[in-house]
């Protein structure tokens, strides 16, 4: 396990996928390998890439990353895809659309399932990020499945989040719906050759207009991201961003929150393990009974394992 | 707080709303709300209204109730609606659609925002409906706001989900996406006028078949909500599939599994107060610097305020 840190920190893009491998299949080693880990991480630049299905995500992040190449950075991608809530794998499997960069010693993608928590990013995303870091990569592009909750839990891990829109996908309407436009630092509008490309970016610089004044007004690029037009641009734009995080106190506020929630996080996990153990113990047929012909009620078995695990004074 | 309870079991549409509000609002009276609701609750049939924005699940949901209503049967509704993850509040409010209905004392119609947990079910939508089934109602239809989360998680509340989709929006491929295939056990192909509705359905059907043989093969309706067509052929089949889930292994499975879901949520949401509880009391700057700095890491500190929780043989 040791060499097999070693390695990886050194940039052996082998070990480096064990790692993640090893902390996504949450054995007892993933703790051990994260404490290594962690010293060295805190220094990449992590870049959220959210937005709708077919918003043309998986080559705007391959063009994304030519871009930081061409600036002599070195780049890690996690890319998660929707998993079945039934079987637990990833559908779309390794982006296809990024194949062009798997021999780049430089460039590490890795897929990661959503797993269970439909479209909602799981800590183990987090983790393969802070491991890519850790690893010596400069950037650290994490792609979501861009369906709900993915598009908010984003912001509580990258240090800047890019929303990228596509003209008449009726995108303008799910965005205000879904509370989506606060959380971006950057927008893409996206296939910015196709009609309506200009009218959406005017209407959301009309939206950010109404969210009133801010020390960041995220600016909206226009890309075309199967040409590569406009990348540079907004690849500049993210690094505006990291700058002006750097120096601000929005920027040492926000990762501040973003340690608080790693501690939170593991906290909920070890201490869900605890109380799932003994509900395991506890539940049985008879109690299922009781709840479903209403002798019992679920606040009631609740309180009383609560009460066992923790004693009765929590 | 008896009087209001006994009230709202009587069928009081304003205790009942009173009710829910507190229930939602997370206070202290909430589980002595609940644990009183519980014994009365059990046997109302719930139905999930789900799918993508603009299937036209509001209109559905109101001629749903017009052909309930025409069965002598009460309905209450729970309509959850996408609410900001920064202001918490429902953004679409009251359902306009539904106002049909407002004055009628059989017919409860609740908005609910998704709060924080974004497309997500929250468990206060869950708990509105224990109330509404505990206060007499025979069906409880809960109509979500058809964004990730929100399609799976309905298969957790509802006895009888029915998936809205539409012609022409390219539905098929989310739905194959996001394996929201499996969780409908009723398929509604609405604004069926449109050019592609035989299509829509065929290809539901071809879907179906991979699925493989189950017990209870969904069915897959047309409808045209706006103008009532299709509806009552829908409902009918609502009906049946209660019967089928009454008299088999399937649905017993099911209600223990909900009744499982149930405690397990209640602990869930516990446990998050006893962690921020305890992470409050142990944060300090010089704690959040050491984790910026990387002197510490989120692990051990994790793991030290654990010990301190359980004691170190925990």
């Amino acid at each position: 396990m040791e060499l097999l840190i070693r390695k990886a920190l050194d940039g052996d893009p082998r070990s480096i996928a064990r790692l993640i491998s090893i902390v996504e299949s949450d054995s007892p080693y993933a703790e051990k390998i994260m404490k290594a880990i962690y010293p060295r991480s805190g220094k990449a630049h992590f870049i959220g890439i959210t937005g709708s299905p077919g918003a043309g995500k998986s080559t705007l992040v391959d063009k994304i990353i030519r871009e930081l190449k061409l600036q002599g950075k070195s780049v890690g991608v996690v890319a998660v895809d929707p998993s079945s809530p039934f079987t637990g794998g990833a559908i779309l499997g390794d982006r296809l659309r990024m194949q062009s960069h798997a021999l780049d010693p430089d460039v590490f993608i890795r897929s990661m399932g959503s797993r269970g928590s439909l479209g909602g990013l799981s800590h183990a995303t987090y983790e393969a990020a802070l491991i890519l870091d850790a690893c010596g990569k400069d950037v650290v592009l994490i792609e979501t499945v861009g369906v709900g909750q993915s598009e908010v839990d984003i912001v509580k891990i990258a240090d800047t989040v890019a929303l990228v829109l596509v003209p008449g996908m009726g995108d303008d309407i799910q965005i205000m719906k879904a509370g989506i436009m606060e959380i971006a630092d950057v927008f893409v509008v996206n296939k910015a050759d196709r009609d309506g490309a200009d009218k959406m970016a005017r209407e959301v610089n009309v939206m950010l207009d109404l969210l009133g004044e801010r020390a960041w007004r995220p600016p909206v690029y226009k890309t075309v991201a199967e040409k590569g037009e406009g990348v540079a641009e907004a690849v500049a734009a993210f690094s505006d961003h990291q700058k002006y995080l750097q120096k601000t106190e929005e920027g040492r506020k926000r990762k501040w929150q973003r340690l608080e929630r790693e501690v939170e996080e593991i906290l909920r996990r070890e201490i869900s393990r605890i109380v799932e153990r003994s509900w395991n113990e506890t539940k049985s047929v008879d109690l299922l009974n009781g709840l479903a012909e209403r002798r019992i009620d679920p606040y009631t078995v609740a309180g009383d394992l609560l009460d066992k695990v923790f004693g009765p004074e929590a």
